[in-house]
């Protein structure tokens, strides 16, 4: 045994509470858990819900396919194992980041409801409880496969992806999701808009 | 393929850069890395100066085995192959919090020179690179042993724990830690100020 945990539960003396860091920041940690179709909409709305709390003074920070998939879970491939490791992973850093006190925005396609479900569970569980809000970008698939800025609905149509989501691989649409945003009637500024008051309302920001 | 993160790449507009963050929260992400042997007091002093700092006024947060190996670490072993992944998974996430802007101070036993020097890289290869702090806790096995507040040591010694680093394991010093804190010949207090006078001369806190 390299590390055996409970040899530091006796030791260490003054720990932070969640609260502390919080009361320091002037917000509550929470994870808001983006999840939806490719090109969906999901990481725009995730990155300017980022970049216009942190205008505002507040902590967020966007995980997303940049700084997991080359990093944290690069040793990860797409078998169903590896997709339900992926996202518990993920799961599992946004929880440290909502401990944290930070405003934590995540941005996957998540198509299994069971996984995500499970990412839920991790917050419920956390004591006390982490706020987990669930955000279903509900993008119909047309106008994703209109965007496709990277052309990969049109690989997958031809077969040269397989698997991929919405072509040959199911997107389970959240059941209750916290917040629905509907991204091809609404502008960007007015889904980030309701994102960022649906925090205030929740008492995640500051009025 | 469920995440194609390049689909994310044309979208979003708006990232927040690094210095955004640190601005916001006066003060320099880094990764403070405490090695040492079981029991050589790196949670203590970890938390202490986790304590120190978030009293006045800063963002910092300890990774260690409590919210690490009963989290994203808790599918894995203690394998030779467990142990590298367990050090490279902390090493990914603590790279995540410092590029947020925290202060992150992470307690494990890391005993391997390769593993750690492995986080050190991922560290320097970050755009811009980030700090990596590595802090031997350099506290003589007797004196570990002397405090065993869970009686490991005692039980590696009758033969009941296996592979215990500092017993039937080796533990590898770093060469060049940034610093060594020597708990055995100073009080707490002092290596918690040393450690932050560091940060405070390396700029990463304000003077």
């Amino acid at each position: 045994m390299t590390e055996i945990k409970a040899t530091n539960v006796v030791w260490h003396h003054g720990h932070v509470e969640r609260g502390g860091r919080e009361k320091l920041l002037g917000q509550k940690g929470c994870t808001i858990w983006l999840t939806g179709l490719p090109s969906s909409g999901k990481s725009t709305v995730g990155f300017s819900l980022e970049h216009l709390l942190v205008q505002q003074g507040r902590m967020a920070y966007v995980l997303d396919g940049d700084n997991i998939r080359h990093g944290l879970n690069k040793n990860l491939g797409f078998s169903a194992e590896d997709r339900a490791e992926n996202i518990r992973r993920i799961g599992e850093v946004a929880k440290l980041f909502a401990d944290a006190g930070i405003i934590t925005i995540t941005s996957f396609v998540s198509p299994y409801r069971a996984d995500r479900d499970l990412v839920r569970k991790l917050h419920e569980e956390a004591k006390p409880a982490l706020p987990f809000i669930e955000v279903y970008i509900d993008t119909p698939v047309n106008v994703c496969e209109e965007r496709d800025p990277k052309g990969l609905y049109k690989k997958a149509r031809a077969g040269e992806i397989k698997n991929f989501t919405g072509v040959d691989d199911p997107y389970e649409a959240p059941l209750k999701p916290e917040l629905v945003l509907k991204t091809a009637e609404k502008s960007l500024e007015d889904c980030v808009a309701e994102l960022a008051s649906y925090l205030q309302k929740q008492g995640f920001l500051p009025a």
